[in-house]
């Protein structure tokens, strides 16, 4: 590193110390600590539901290159934050398929098809060949955009880094795009049980090297998105999906710039796993809207915060209903500490945002006699 | 009804009387009593997986076809049993959609894309239109199909009758065909809920009255499948799913030709609600592969008997993994009665069907030491 690097890292990193967080209570509710009300931001906030954000896709050119460029990113990053003042955190806008993508299989985007791999992989030659990930070397624009999107921030409010779990990212790379049927890839986990372990360990290293990169650049707090562990039986999620879970949880940096880093561990459809995500060692569980949150608190409550859960589709309601039913989730988590409100998954392109506005002050103005 | 008809019914009945069911360890174990080894059947078993049933889908032309002609629909449901003598259940081969289809709402199939209706059902008006489906009049292809069946099977196995779940039901019809998001179904059941519920109303009366015909023509056992109801909130699926699966449990025959007639009840995804699922009367719970039948049944099986739950997939894998995935799931149930082994969801169509031999097999052999 020459010494003008060195310089202005150094003093980057100062600016980061000296800027105040003005609104932790995202971070203290993650760690169970007392709050003036429940902390609330949504799955995908930044996301085409906001005219902003199809503005600024359509000025960057493909979703990769909104990705790719940190100024775009930050851009719609910032936009839900502008537009409801009341969420309580940002999250890096990026994809979850960026390391498959440095491991060079070629991804891209077909119109209403969802994401789609050049290459897939599905022999142990195709694993042998793929390389762990260096987030330094190969994926410096997603750090990037962290730093740029965290001086812009400038203290409003938390930001969130991310990853995809290896299980979820191994769905992708097999299948070679979604899938309904998760033939490709539980039949290798099936017939090639030992193949499939080499690629998860492949990419929980490279995941953990992603986190920690993102932690240092500016994340004050991680969430590992396992959207598709919730398709596996009961013995497989513990060893195909959690084990690797739990090996990243291991390895990230916990703490930095004076604060914990708290890490969320978000399966979808894991409702009946709660306990054994509580025992990794993470901060908090995201659930989704097939758990009742008073139920799950009761389970695992003692040992980590909770966040959800409400069905996204909710917002297709009327605003009373949207109030109502952010009341009784409120209620069904009851007083105390540990609770961040979110949708169970991410938002839909279709809701109308003001439907989203209503959920946000719903959350802000019904949670307040809960944290007295 | 003529002369001739009564005395061609009067006989029909005696037949089916007089034949003995050589096999009932399915019905048996249904219902909790003791059996020599766990019953088995596979979800959709008679299907594309075999290339006897692709030779007679064919020769009866469309899928449509096969459904709505009783000797084909009787030779397919047969295909199974022939090749795999120790399955001890043959099921109905029909398709879920057959009720909205006699609802007028025009159900078609387009290659590669599932099931579509061509009108949709999202207002009041659409709602009020629709018809409690007389199975008499509209369907008499299925009971056709039923007593045909039955007189072929000469005692084999017992038959077993089904039908979708209203809200499954409700999923097609409103979105009109397959989704990913259930985004009109659930913006009408958030912001119409009283529409939804009428809606929910007709499909449920419709499905007792087609229950109980299939019933009376001959079937032995019926299973409700609810392949949707797991999208729902906890709250939610009580409301909209569960609900009117208890309307059907009281609405139905539960005693014909000497018997009980044991209803099962399967909603995929609903692990975290099983003791809601008992409480309905119902006889038995399909489960799916994410919920431990060890599990399962120390919560609900003083209750109900349980059926499941492999994961389709592991079909993929050898016959030695198969193997062992049906040792380590009847371990886990234990010994005692109460268990009819299955998968926890239909069998996928690329599944080779040696070795679904190999699972069949595995579960006749492994089985009779848990019933000493």
């Amino acid at each position: 590193m020459h010494l003008q690097e060195v310089l202005c890292h150094f003093s980057f990193s100062i600016i980061i110390f000296m800027t105040q967080l003005k609104n932790d209570r995202f971070l203290k509710a993650l760690l169970k600590q007392p709050v003036d009300r429940t902390p609330i931001w949504m799955m995908r906030q930044a996301g085409r539901y906001l005219p902003e954000y199809r503005a600024s896709r359509k000025d960057a050119g493909s979703f990769m290159d909104l990705c790719t460029n940190p100024d775009f990113a930050c851009e719609v990053t910032l936009q839900p934050l502008d537009r409801y003042p009341d969420l309580d955190a940002a999250i890096l806008f990026s994809d979850i398929l960026t390391i498959p993508d440095a491991m060079d299989l070629g991804l891209y985007f077909e119109t209403g098809e969802g994401p789609k791999f050049k290459k897939v992989v599905r022999t142990a030659a195709d694993v042998d060949a793929l390389p762990v990930v260096n987030t330094a070397d190969r994926l410096s624009y997603v750090t990037d955009a962290v730093s740029t999107i965290r001086r812009e921030l400038n203290g409003r409010v938390p930001l969130i880094g991310f990853s995809g779990s290896p299980w979820t990212l191994a769905t992708y790379m097999v299948e070679g795009g979604s899938t309904k049927d998760f033939r490709h890839v539980k039949g290798m986990m099936y017939s090639q049980p030992e193949v499939m372990h080499q690629m998860l360990d492949k990419l929980a290293r490279s995941v953990i090297d992603y986190l920690n990169a993102q932690i240092k650049a500016g994340a004050q707090a991680v969430q590992i998105f396992d959207t598709w562990g919730g398709v596996l039986s009961h013995a497989a999620y513990q060893e195909f999906s959690l084990k690797y879970m739990q090996q990243i949880v291991d390895g990230l940096i916990r703490e930095n710039e004076g604060r914990k880093v708290p890490v969320i561990l978000f399966t979808k459809g894991a409702g009946q796993w709660l306990e054994s995500m509580a025992d990794t060692g993470c901060d908090a569980l995201g659930i989704d809207w097939t758990t009742d949150i008073g139920n799950a608190r009761r389970r695992v409550g003692d040992q980590v915060a909770l966040q959800g859960n409400m069905d996204p589709s909710v917002l297709y309601g009327t605003p009373a209903r949207i109030r109502e039913e952010v009341a009784s989730i409120l209620e069904s988590y009851g007083p105390g500490a540990g609770q961040v409100f979110n949708l169970g998954h991410g938002i839909h392109q279709f809701v109308d945002p003001e439907h989203a506005k209503a959920f946000i002050e719903a959350v802000a103005e019904l949670s307040p006699q809960y944290h007295k």
